[in-house]
Order: structure tokens, then C-alpha cells, then sequence
């Protein structure tokens, strides 16, 4: 159950309380990570915003699920007006607007979808960025913590970024505004099952 | 990252292995409990899937983000046959159903949506349940725990459900298949700041 808080930031209107710009982490080694992040991105979506969706790991089958959803309410937005408009950006699509990459260089590939992604907050393109299992490319050094969050930082008005993965930086933790830990308490995989069409991708 | 094993429990196929009831529990202090059932659902409706959500807390508000995609989504499953189709049952509402219910008595309002899940069931109607703030049902004792899994495990086919709230009762997670506790590392409400329209709702 969520509720809403009575105080405000001094100094600020209500309605400037209302748009601060979040940063959201989740992390741990449980489920949900990235489908919260998704299920999040409904709530922009009905609000009408734009959403910008990063997938820094290397894979074109995960995620087809949501992926497909989110282009079913981009198709929405665009027929009818209602919702906001949903862009898709894959590395292991090599990120479409990369044709040319080497897609084997991993480190270059996050480098460049973490230019698109700053080049994209700088014009204010997106409402809500989805950068998700980002941590992966903190973790092996690809991109510098620090750097990310000088950018996010400076980012200008109010851009919401939620970033997803295991074992993130405890520095990105602390500059986020808001941070989950999923916790796997139980997984059947633990038992040797079968991944579930629908439940898993 | 999600992986698939490659053990398959003994005389099954495959296909059979891919097609087992779960029992999905999100709990936890945490925020994603919710939204990852509302993510986890844009699988399923990508597969095609009949989903049903169950809103089991009393409000006509909550949720209205995740609400809007989904009958956008059930509109493009009706237009176009793409995905399955979605519906929302809120007790908030009145539970649609019933017109005539005094919608103060939550035990039962409570139970009244409950067996409508159960008629819906023994139906197989939907594909995916997703029951959500359940725990507070169970909670406060408008339901017993050990009638909704006797229920649960009579469930035919391959019906998924999957229920959210905090302090699910320990003998729900030890009946799942899949549970995660969502933990909060991190809120900017516990500085007093405001909830973000499309962030919090």
C-alpha cells in the first residue's frame, strides 16, 4: 500500500514537489528487478510520457514479452494519442542506430548505448529511461560509476532513470533517490524446473 | 540474468515441463511487489494469455497507471487478435459483479472477490491471476490461508497466480513456486518528499 506524505521540500510548490526527477535502483539477486521496472514504466506511459528503454546486455530473445507489449502501447500512442511513445534500444540488436559496430566488443557496445543515452538526456528525449541489468556494465568496468553519475547529475529537467541489475555499485545506491533489493526467498530453478513461457521471458 | 536448466523433472516432456501451474509470491517492505506482477503480466499477455487482476485493497485510485495500459492492451487484443485479452476486477470499485454490496464490510467484499477467483478458476478462465495486496486479506483473517491453498491446489490446467502484499503468511511462501522479498534499501519519502505522478502511481 502506498500513500502520499503531507510534507514538502521548503521553498517548493506543490506541484514543483510533484516533478523532481528520480533516480531508481533495483538490484539483488531475486526476480522482479527488471519486470518492476517495466511494470513502472506503465504508470509513465498512461501519463503520457516518453520512454526510452536501454537493454545493456548482449541478447536478442529476453525481454520479448515486454517488448512486445511496450510496442502494442507505442502502436496505441501513435493511432490514438492516448499513452506516450515507447523507443526500444537492444545491444544485442547491436543498437540500431549503430550499424556498422563490432557487436563482440561489449565494452564498446555499452560505451556507445551510454552515448546514446546522454545524448538523449541532454536533448530531454525521454520522460523515463529504462536502463536495464546497467550494473552489469558498471561491474565489469565497461562504464565508471562516477561518470554516470556526474551525467545523471547534471541531467536537465525532470528525467526519471531507473536502472536494474545484480550487485549494484553501493555508490549508485546511495545517489539514488529510490532503491529495492529483490530477494529471492524461493525459485524453482533451485529445484532443476523448467523456465515457464509467459512467467519467465 | 535469467537462465533456463536444463533438468527436466523425471517423465516429463518438455512441453509438459514448460506447462506447470506457479504459485507467484511478491512480498517484502520494499516498493516493485506490485508492479513486478504488473510486469511480469505484459509476458503473458504477449503469449497470448487470459489474464485476470484482482485488486483486493479498497480504492478507486490505486493503480490507475497499470489499469489504463492494460485496457489499452485488451483493446488491441480485441482490434487485432495481438495478445490476450485482460480483466480488471477492483474491489475499490465495488467489485463489478456484485451492484447491490454493502462495500464498507471488507471481510466481505474480501471474500466475495475470492470466490469469484475461485469460480473463475474451476472455469479456467484466465491464464494469469494476479491477486494483488492479497496478504492483507489473509492478514486480517477474511480469508484462511489453508482454504485459499487447498483451493489453489485443486486449480485445473495450467492457471498461473500470482499474489503481492507485505507479510505474507510464511505457509503461502512455502506453498509457492516462486517467492521474492522486495526490501527497501532506499525511499524519498522517508525524507519527507512527495510522491511523482507516473513514478508512484
Amino acid at each position: 500500500m502506498q500513500g502520499t506524505p503531507l510534507v514538502k521540500p521548503a521553498g517548493m510548490t506543490t506541484r514543483q514537489a510533484r516533478l523532481q526527477p528520480r533516480l531508481i535502483v533495483h538490484t539483488g539477486d531475486g526476480k522482479g528487478k527488471s519486470t518492476a521496472a517495466f511494470g513502472l514504466a506503465l504508470r509513465g506511459w498512461n501519463q503520457g510520457w516518453s520512454i526510452g528503454v536501454y537493454q545493456f546486455v548482449k541478447s536478442k530473445s529476453w525481454r520479448t514479452g515486454e517488448k512486445n507489449a511496450y510496442e502494442a502501447l507505442d502502436q496505441v500512442h501513435r493511432e490514438t494519442g492516448v499513452g506516450g511513445p515507447v523507443e526500444w534500444h537492444a545491444m544485442g540488436a547491436g543498437w540500431t542506430w549503430l550499424r556498422s559496430t563490432d557487436t563482440t566488443d561489449h565494452a564498446a557496445m555499452a560505451r556507445a548505448g551510454w552515448e546514446k543515452v546522454c545524448e538523449q538526456m541532454a536533448a530531454q528525449t525521454h520522460d523515463l529511461y529504462i536502463l536495464d541489468e546497467f550494473s552489469y556494465v558498471l561491474a565489469n568496468g565497461w562504464l565508471d560509476a562516477d561518470e554516470v553519475l556526474a551525467t545523471l547529475a547534471e541531467r536537465p529537467g525532470t528525467q526519471h532513470v531507473v536502472m536494474t541489475g545484480r550487485r549494484m555499485p553501493q555508490t549508485m545506491i546511495d545517489a539514488a533517490d529510490v532503491a529495492t533489493e529483490m530477494t529471492k526467498l524461493k525459485h524453482p530453478f533451485d529445484k532443476g524446473e523448467k523456465g515457464q513461457a509467459g512467467i519467465e521471458w
